[in-house]
């Protein structure tokens, strides 16, 4: 019997889409036999992780605990949560499970401590900065992180909500260019993308060289946790 | 509580990220908490389809009922699958379950039928083929099947398992507009794009026009069954 990774998804939909599809690319197979098994709860019903961090919305830990028992129901070994913000209910969430639990942040601070970064630097959305989740992470980690001017933040949650989630990529009336040189110079090794929007536009802009996805480091996290064979080119062990 | 589709997936695990992204794509949602709520199974312990039909290899039924019966117990309210092949075994899983099953092949069928087209041609892979599931349904609602010439169905064969199944995508070594243009010819008003790896070598080559996608489809008719808003170009009630 295949290995099991259960995913608490829908946060939103197509990053959990995202996810399965990198685990897929990832993974060294010929045929569908050879791939892990994946279960997934896309459960739309987990109510808005910025709302209810900055805005006091709805607490998202009830669905997101139903979501993840379920998964351990259908066999799942261990859990992933495709969503960066959603990471900060993470030590709420995992109290109720009895399987492992990945947390895609300690993930991408584990890697880049590997990699010998000390600076790096979050480009995340308003929620997930002010969450200090990336930076908590790093700082157990012993990386310093570094974030864009309050400025440039505006552009990125511009980005993220006006341009990539509303599908216009007309990304050159940006100055992510900019950021990303600015955020350079103050030291950043490594460049974190700490939303899951944010890959598809540093790609279409053809910034793909020191940068970091969350989900990259998640999917290849779970497949070394569950010991699938991952292809050579994507193995960072 | 948002509706939910559960998808007997991982056969082969791609075309379950398809599936899921379609339904995405065509729901008309501007929030996560506004899409259906998915789960699913990419079931990677299903034995290969095609061996178990034409060369007496392992019966996939029971790891088909198993993942039908544990997404049935997740809160599916419907479900589906996202194998052409796999349809051949459709009638023995449904024993099992408590829920609606929509047959990709029967509504796909039942769309040509509500275009009146009297007249298809299935594109599918030897398995697909032999096993008369499309002839069959097609039968039914009326409709005559068209298959390519046998010296084409090779090439069919070889687009699958040479090119897209391996990544290669220098299609024009392939007479495929010689396969489209002698499909029309005999009279096919619509040709079916009856494997998952179609649709993607279909619309690098520019054929998108005449040309039916079942995971589509599918997509669709099980937005349409639990009641989801769909995006109006993508509404063919």
């Amino acid at each position: 019997m295949n290995r099991v990774i259960g995913i608490i998804g829908g946060m939103g939909p197509l990053a959990t889409c995202d996810l399965m599809t990198k685990m897929i690319h990832f993974t060294d197979a010929d045929t569908d036999q050879q791939h892990v098994r994946l279960c997934v709860d896309s459960n739309t019903n987990i109510p808005d992780r910025t709302e209810a961090i900055l805005h006091n919305g709805a607490d998202p830990v009830p669905e997101m605990v139903k979501s993840a028992l379920r998964l351990q129901g259908m066999g799942a070994e261990v859990l992933v949560m495709s969503c960066n913000t959603a990471h900060y209910f993470y030590d709420e969430v995992v109290k109720f499970v009895e399987i492992p639990f990945l947390n895609m942040i300690d993930q991408t601070a584990l890697y880049l401590q590997r990699k010998g970064v000390e600076r790096a630097a979050v480009l995340a959305t308003d929620g997930t900065r002010d969450s200090g989740i990336f930076e908590r992470a790093f700082q157990k980690a012993g990386i310093q992180t570094i974030y864009p001017s309050r400025e440039h933040q505006k552009v990125l949650m511009s980005l993220v909500y006006d341009y990539v989630k509303a599908g216009n990529f007309a990304l050159d009336e940006l100055p992510l260019w900019d950021i990303i040189h600015q955020l350079r110079e103050s030291g950043a090794q490594q460049l974190v993308l700490g939303c899951t929007e944010l890959p598809l536009a540093f790609q279409k802009i053809g910034c793909t060289e020191g940068v970091v996805d969350p989900t990259e480091i998640l999917a290849l996290s779970a497949l070394h946790f569950v010991g699938a064979k991952v292809k050579k080119e994507f193995d960072w062990e």
